[in-house]
């Protein structure tokens, strides 16, 4: 919690939030085209909210409620899509806002789902969430199966979809590497979380991005698994820059 | 320098740093094509640094000297940067630094050039300053002129081609927009940092990022000048992406 200077970096820029989300809808021309997606699929003053575990959370403020906000979107893959959303569609008055807080499960997400998605109001719901499913059946006591992690996921999705009947969905595979905390004694287990994850995407109507398979090829590509996720399961930036990246390819934004 | 929160975020990979820097020499296999630049300008085990003002800082944790910490990058540019070279070049061995610190004019570089630049031995050198140079005559009775900061900057960089003589050398253009702290009477004298910034980087033959041209046209195509320079001079997501995207693209990486 100590050590992060933000001094007039934040003093200069506290007053921002939701007064530069909505400076951008003083925007009249089209976006240029963007590095990846098309304008077409970006609807005007859509509310993005990320949400899952620390892959996600990424060391943000939780203290600070407001969109489009550097500290508030964390150091990962949020922060990489949300800059470069903004970027590419200054005229759509983007909201971006992260949730994600460190160590959740299923379980965890249901418990603040009312308070930290909800009452967002969100257009877009991009959750990653599944890796302590399995790894804290290991390490914490945890005795939820992978039949229990599709069926809450299940339940969670459908009850966005019913309260939040026109969101958009977006489910990311949870992923780990052969590496630090990760080792062969995950197979087949953590394969089991992943099968579910894609079910329930597909039954939930979500989008799906897939990223196991992208980041093994990568491993593989260069700099080997820690390269990637240091200890088999958190993102260096070089990978939350393929997540971003893909999030980005598979919405179509 | 509260609020910031890294629990298992920050733990699971505070022992990475150098290590994760080293692991990737062991990629075999080149790249494929980055997003931008090609990997045939990229050398192997490039030492890049990034200096310069709260631009720069964007928030970075001082206390951690390792290269390719997301918390060590802060959140602007430099996080970006790195993350997409991280990520394009997983075989090259890079190493990423930001010694940004906020409120700093070219006098405060020059301060702890030694301990902050030459002593990293870096292949890259990154700068942006300038912006406190004329804005601090205005608030804090600092006495620099438009000459001053060419002759100092000149010297400062004359000094690290002396020191470093193979170092590669990037400047980037200081910027503002007229909105929150920028009003009318910054010009012309703001545009004369930025006349001087362009002959410095010439003389040293550094590679010279334009900027304030381009955050003009973003704002006119969406936004406004506080969607993309919150208070007039802190770049917000979107334009630390364009930044991003803008170093990319001249340094050709």
């Amino acid at each position: 919690v100590s050590g992060i200077s933000r001094r007039d970096f934040v003093g200069a820029a506290s007053a921002v939030g939701a007064g530069a989300a909505l400076a951008c809808v003083r925007g009249v021309h089209p976006a240029v085209a963007p590095a990846v997606g098309g304008a077409g699929n970006v609807p005007n003053k859509a509310t993005v909210l990320f949400q899952g575990d620390s892959i996600t959370d990424a060391g943000r403020d939780r203290d600070t409620a407001d969109a489009n906000v550097a500290w508030a979107l964390g150091l990962g893959y949020p922060l990489l899509v949300a800059s470069g959303l903004l970027q590419a569609y200054p005229d759509r008055g983007l909201r971006i806002l992260n949730r994600g807080i460190s160590g959740n499960k299923v379980p965890d997400l249901e418990a603040r789902w009312d308070k930290d998605t909800i009452a967002l109001a969100p257009d877009v719901v991009s959750v990653l969430v599944g890796v302590n499913d399995y790894w804290h059946t290991r390490t914490h006591g945890y005795a939820g199966t992978a039949e229990d992690y599709e069926r809450q996921y299940g339940a969670l999705l459908d009850e966005t979809r019913r309260r939040l009947p026109l969101v958009r969905l977006v489910v990311l595979e949870p992923f780990v590497l052969k590496t630090g905390n990760v080792d062969a004694t995950w197979w087949p287990a953590f394969d089991a979380r992943r099968a579910a994850a894609a079910r329930v995407a597909e039954r939930a109507g979500a989008t799906y991005v897939t990223l196991q398979r992208e980041l093994e090829a990568a491993a593989n590509r260069g700099g080997g698994p820690a390269y990637w996720l240091v200890d088999g399961v958190h993102p260096t930036p070089a990978a939350h820059a393929l997540i971003a990246e893909r999030w980005r390819t598979v919405v179509g934004w």
